[in-house]
């Protein structure tokens, strides 16, 4: 008799549990580590939850791994393996497991419940993990920072109480006048709300402006997350598709009662392209007539290579249903968690109060640290300097997929930004996921761009494996040493 | 003909007017200075906000207020004011006044659209500002806490990448640790959630828990913020009275349909009631019976004088359905802006879930210095410390009341935290907001009681005006002028 488990049982499952397996003997899994969920591993690989549970109910059966009621798979202590020296049991106690009460969650919550979707970043055992969103180590101005925290650190409040919500009036004006010079943009402090990355300005957005039920439109392909922050708000996201030149803006007409759309113009995410002046114009056009808001994700606009900087929508006639969007995830770090919202000037008070209701105000210590380095000029230096860093990634990027690859892949989105997506001309959607876990237990970390896409994505997303490849964490050897192997891997595939 | 401006220029308004007139002329408003909104200053002294448009009004009739559409009163340039020196103007840039977009906001943001309710601290011009939930720049360890910051900075990671959402795992396990030393709390590092302050833990609760039309039950009085974020999630608040031994447990027997309780155990907000032994069994009784959660916030537990710890509810038997909330807001600083959860188990994967989507994870830096602060040992030895220097305010605070006040003031909540509650004897709560205003003219920051009570406080609030005094912030000598201005303006008054 087949079971389900036997029919699971493919290829890549195997592959999942070979790599899993090999990580955990490796020591890339200690014991007791929680693995990632089965959700956030199969979102990971682009492949469905079964084949993931499949392959860790054979670690499980296998006792690599162990379950407790409610809890992710760990690590388990291995002791019993044959020819597995035992490890050193963990620091935590063991209380024991207490009976589960019945959760009851709200519309919010059930929606989530899960669990969350974050993978830890791979610490080793792999020659080139190309995960976006990762920057590397060594490009962080360490010196800078560690000066500009120490002057936030001696600076002496006459009281501690808490901020203003909207952020400190320091870095507030030490963007108003860096978003000038960099990027054009005019606005008062008063219309900067500082938040916890561009996700929390998300949510705030989801939280003040949409009611469940309101529509969305969304790029599709798009951020993955701000598509789940609609969701989970209970609005009907509605998918718009991209082409070269970004959103196809002419699809925004024929939609009725959408309150918010979730744009980015500079650099569409993930496919690169940069939204023409004529559909910036009936973006707004659209807005105006509609009273949509509009948010401007401007995620990597310091990154361009080839091309001009594009001036936000922000700027333009029309613009004041649009809210811009920045994050320091890309130019510093995504630890530090620092965002910033420019607010047409109707919308400050609502956002400030939100803000303030949902955790009173960011970090100040951040907040100052980040006005002092760019006070001194010392951030728009380090984006220089780590604008040509990722420069020489992306040319060793795209040279090594030409000289490896050639004419098995296509490319897009190298412009800008800090990843490209590449197209297999030999494998069809169906292989995604099996590419994904073959380049796994080859050692190379790569993303599928499935999940980027929503539901119906038929007629405009190509009909071959896509993937998402972030290079801001590599160092320019292994960027080869990754599209090397890669190349072996397809060539021992498919020839 | 008497208008209803007129009316409303009492007393207390004229009050309020002085105050302000004083303080822009005394400068600890400066040009361009955005004033508090009108209802965040009602709010913060107890009176309408008739009361205070008006003063604002007066002040802007006046020339010393500027006020721009959507946006709240500034100071203006004074260079138009007789006798008064011309000031400096503002560096912000001016654009054009765009025409206003009309606003469209969720359910959610229309409850929001006045703005926050923020209030600056007083940098000047005060004798004391009794404001609860500041503290005093002086008590913090500055060096410790640059050290530990200092460590953190220099730690490496191999890649710059997002975080648990939960939180660090250095910090998580240094948090196990330190509840079990001092609170007798036992958990596992992944019960643990980092949350950006309790106020974070709170919302995240809100949203996990609550569907709009959920009900509820609050202590009456209580912690504004916390009934705000409740019923923003469209919850239903059912304010429960308090006496000396805290919630009155009984009244939760006769509700239906209550999802979530929010009680302060160990020291009741505002009133300083210990819950007791029989009704912390009520409640967990309740809460098992009805499959209520109930988040316990352990806001201030580090602090208490003559009195001895109280174990959380949540090391009860029969608390599985208790979420225990900590900050570091009283014991550090609030502009850090870090709190815990320890959850129940079945609820962790929904809560990581939710703040991974609300904000990815709370900053790293922090998290890493107070985990190395806490595990040095030099955390605990700064609370004790600290709890010595409010110990000391406290005795200054309680002698100087009865020294000056004697029997015109009765005072709770003294044992424990970093406030007390002073009713006044001969003011009944009619006369609050004159009282606040009196003596916010006369140099002293008090905070009336009245907002922290529901609309519906008859029979369970004394009839007697009633202020929350704050005094973590203040010095001794600072607290004994602060209460002999008040014993003579309350002199000159009603003798």
């Amino acid at each position: 008799m087949v079971t389900e488990k036997d029919e699971a049982w493919g290829g890549t499952t195997r592959r999942i549990y070979e790599a899993l397996k090999a990580q955990i003997l490796g020591g890339t899994y200690g014991p007791e580590d929680r693995l990632p969920s089965t959700r956030a591993l199969a979102a990971e690989l682009g492949v469905s939850r079964t084949t993931v549970t499949a392959a860790y109910e054979q670690l499980l059966s296998e006792g690599f791994l162990e379950s407790r009621q409610g809890a992710p798979s760990r690590v388990a202590l291995l002791h019993a393996h044959e020819g597995v020296k035992p490890l050193p049991a963990g620091t935590a106690s063991r209380s024991a497991p207490r009976p589960a009460a019945p959760v009851r969650l709200s519309r919010f919550g059930a929606a989530l419940g899960d669990g969350p979707t974050w993978v830890p970043p791979q610490s080793g055992g792999l020659i080139a993990d190309f995960r976006y969103g990762d920057l590397s180590a060594a490009d962080f101005p360490a010196e800078a920072w560690r000066r500009s925290v120490n002057a936030a650190l001696r600076r002496r409040q006459p009281r501690l109480a808490y901020d203003d919500p909207g952020g400190s009036a320091e870095l507030r004006a030490a963007l108003q006048a860096y978003l000038w010079r960099a990027r054009g943009l005019r606005c008062e402090p008063n219309q900067i709300i500082i938040v916890n990355g561009s996700q929390q300005g998300l949510d705030l957005a989801a939280r003040v402006l949409l009611d469940p039920g309101d529509r969305v439109a969304i790029e599709d392909p798009g951020y993955v997350m701000a598509r789940r922050v609609f969701a989970a708000a209970g609005a009907e996201v509605v998918p718009i598709a991209v082409d070269g030149e970004g959103l196809r803006t002419e699809a925004l007409a024929g939609l009725d009662a959408v309150r918010l759309a979730y744009v980015t113009p500079s650099h569409q995410f993930p496919l690169g392209g940069v939204l023409s002046a004529r559909r910036r114009q009936e973006l707004l056009a659209w807005s105006d007539r509609s009273g949509a808001y509009v948010i401007e994700d401007d995620y990597d606009g310091e990154y361009r290579y080839d091309i001009r900087p594009i001036p936000p929508l922000q700027t333009m006639a029309h613009a004041e249903n649009v809210l811009y969007l920045g994050t320091i995830s890309k130019s510093l770090s995504p630890m530090l968690r620092l965002g910033y919202l420019v607010m047409p000037p109707p919308l400050y008070p609502v956002f400030a109060a939100a803000k303030q209701l949902v955790d009173r105000h960011s970090p100040s210590l951040e907040q100052e640290a980040l006005a002092t380095m760019i006070a001194s000029g010392a951030y728009e230096r380090h984006i220089r300097r780590s604008r040509r860093s990722n420069g020489r990634r992306r040319e060793a990027l795209l040279a090594a997929l030409k000289a490896e690859l050639g004419d098995e892949v296509t490319i897009s989105g190298a412009d800008a930004g800090l990843h490209v997506v590449v197209w297999f001309e030999r494998l069809d959607r169906t292989q995604e996921g099996e590419l994904i876990a073959r380049a796994r237990a080859a050692g190379i970390g790569l993303y599928p761009i499935s999940p980027l896409y929503g539901a119906d994505d038929a007629g405009h997303r190509p009909d071959r494996a896509g993937i998402v490849m972030g290079y801001a964490s590599l160092e320019v050897p292994q960027i080869g040493q990754g599209v090397a192997a890669l190349a072996k891997l397809l060539g021992d595939w498919l020839d």
